[in-house]
């Protein structure tokens, strides 16, 4: 079976019993950030936890769900599936250390933020290399700093900026509270202050483990078993996850990577590679049917 | 002895031999930084060290230079008269730390250059605290730190500012070239590259022993011995440092703060105290006087 359309094969050929939803998740990647401004949605949050919120799965009930992302790191063909965690968790940060600016010159009369902005990310380090169960995955990055603008003045301020990864929601927690303490305990060793602002953006995406053996199972027969792969997991994060929070099932990344495109992600050169789509469309069809024989 | 203009009394008095010159300096402060920006003069300097570059004392030979600062830090009535060092050296410098760019939660495929930024300025505090001899001052602020603008990418660069000061000619060569290998080898040790630029200001502002001693007498006889103070130095710069270099002398500071004003130097609130002109003025007459006496 090569389909194109998995709604317009079930639709046409109805070799299934009982109810298939298929929902159009907008918003994805948007909470929190934008190209590195902050976004402020109406409701503040991205599409799959606004829907799941809003009462999804009252209106159109579940007893599982799926989910497909197309992978450039997998070749074209394959088909990644993993239970457990295949996507990170992702909150985002800002750290303000106030200190007291002054001239450059008169250390002595400052309380210098950059120094203390400077402890903070170096003590950061520590989370994951020192505090963090060893194999429990965990990224704290400090994507931006930003201090000062004279070069002969100590500035007020320096402004952290940066995003927290983790799988495991006990991980996820200790880190975010390690974060907090030590910036605020840094900064106070100091005689600076820290205030820190914390922005919850998606939990992890974990794969039920019986739903994602039966689409392993599924994708076997679709590509084969041995274009069936277990892939590595990425602490990047996906909105699918508040739909997989929400109900047992499993996420799976397609492979499309291809001779005439080797951009990732979010690369502005990325190219979808349509090749690919008759297996995904496939492999859907058939999990609703494998899910729902007919006459049952 | 109380006068409003120097050269005004001596034009008229005439009680002195041989020739004084008067010098207007311009161009201070702006070498090398203005408001933040680097500054670019046609010539690339300060007004002190354009003119004796230019060949001051050749077109006007003098044999001492004596000068004098308003100074808001000493009560007005006061004239601070030190031998030696009495105000700093600036030198400014960029760091620039080059690493890899790349996803936020992918930091095994980057270099991050903001983390070794931070190590840079947490190492450079050593300097300072490990490397100068203790009763040699020495400062250096790191006043600028610019990386990133997205919270979920690992910036390429790191942009780090900021100012050296120092009295002692060796101590600040050695702080030179210590931030140069600091910054070089610790970006090195995290597999980043650093690019370092020095930018030379000013040199330090120091008395002559001997003038500094005969200006103290001088002022001594025009405010009161009680009222002529060994001023406390400062690594805060001036250019006509240049003058001092290439001719003995002394630099004065004219203490104005009173009650109606007690912004600090460079405040925007900061009012001249025209109270104490005739000080300044009576001064340096008398200076004048007893450098060279009439009817020699």
């Amino acid at each position: 079976k090569r389909h194109h359309s998995t709604i317009r094969y079930l639709a046409s050929t109805r070799d299934f019993s009982g109810t298939v939803n298929f929902f159009f998740q907008p918003n994805e990647e948007a909470t929190g950030e934008f190209q590195g401004a902050k976004v402020e949605h109406a409701d503040g949050q991205s599409g799959g936890e606004l829907m799941v919120r809003q009462g999804l799965f009252d209106l159109y009930p579940c007893e599982q769900v799926y989910g497909m992302h197309s992978w450039p790191g997998l070749d074209a063909g394959l088909v990644g599936v993993k239970a457990g965690a295949l996507m990170g968790s992702e909150d985002n940060f800002e750290i303000r250390v106030r200190g007291k600016g002054g001239h450059g010159a008169m250390p002595h009369l400052c309380i210098d933020p950059l120094l203390v902005g400077c402890h903070v990310v170096t003590a950061l380090q520590s989370i994951v290399s020192r505090v963090a169960d060893p194999v429990d995955p965990l990224v704290i990055s400090v994507t931006q700093f930003n201090s000062g603008t004279a070069y002969n003045v100590t500035p007020d301020v320096a402004e952290l900026r940066g995003t927290l990864r983790a799988f495991d929601p006990t991980t996820r927690a200790m880190a975010k509270e390690k974060l907090v303490h030590i910036a605020q305990t840094t900064a106070e060793a100091h005689g600076a202050v820290a205030e820190v602002e914390l922005h919850e953006a998606f939990p992890a995406t974990i794969n039920d483990a019986a739903k994602a053996e039966l689409a392993a199972g599924v994708a076997a027969r679709v590509v084969g078993r041995a274009n069936v792969v277990e892939p590595k997991p990425t602490v990047a994060s996906e909105d699918f996850s508040y739909m997989l929070a929400a109900r047992p099932g499993c996420y799976m990344w397609l492979g499309n990577r291809s001779a005439t495109c080797t951009a990732n992600l979010h690369e502005c050169t990325y190219d979808f590679n349509d090749d690919v789509l008759p297996v995904g469309a496939s492999i859907f069809a058939s999990l609703v049917e494998e899910l729902q024989p007919a006459g049952e």
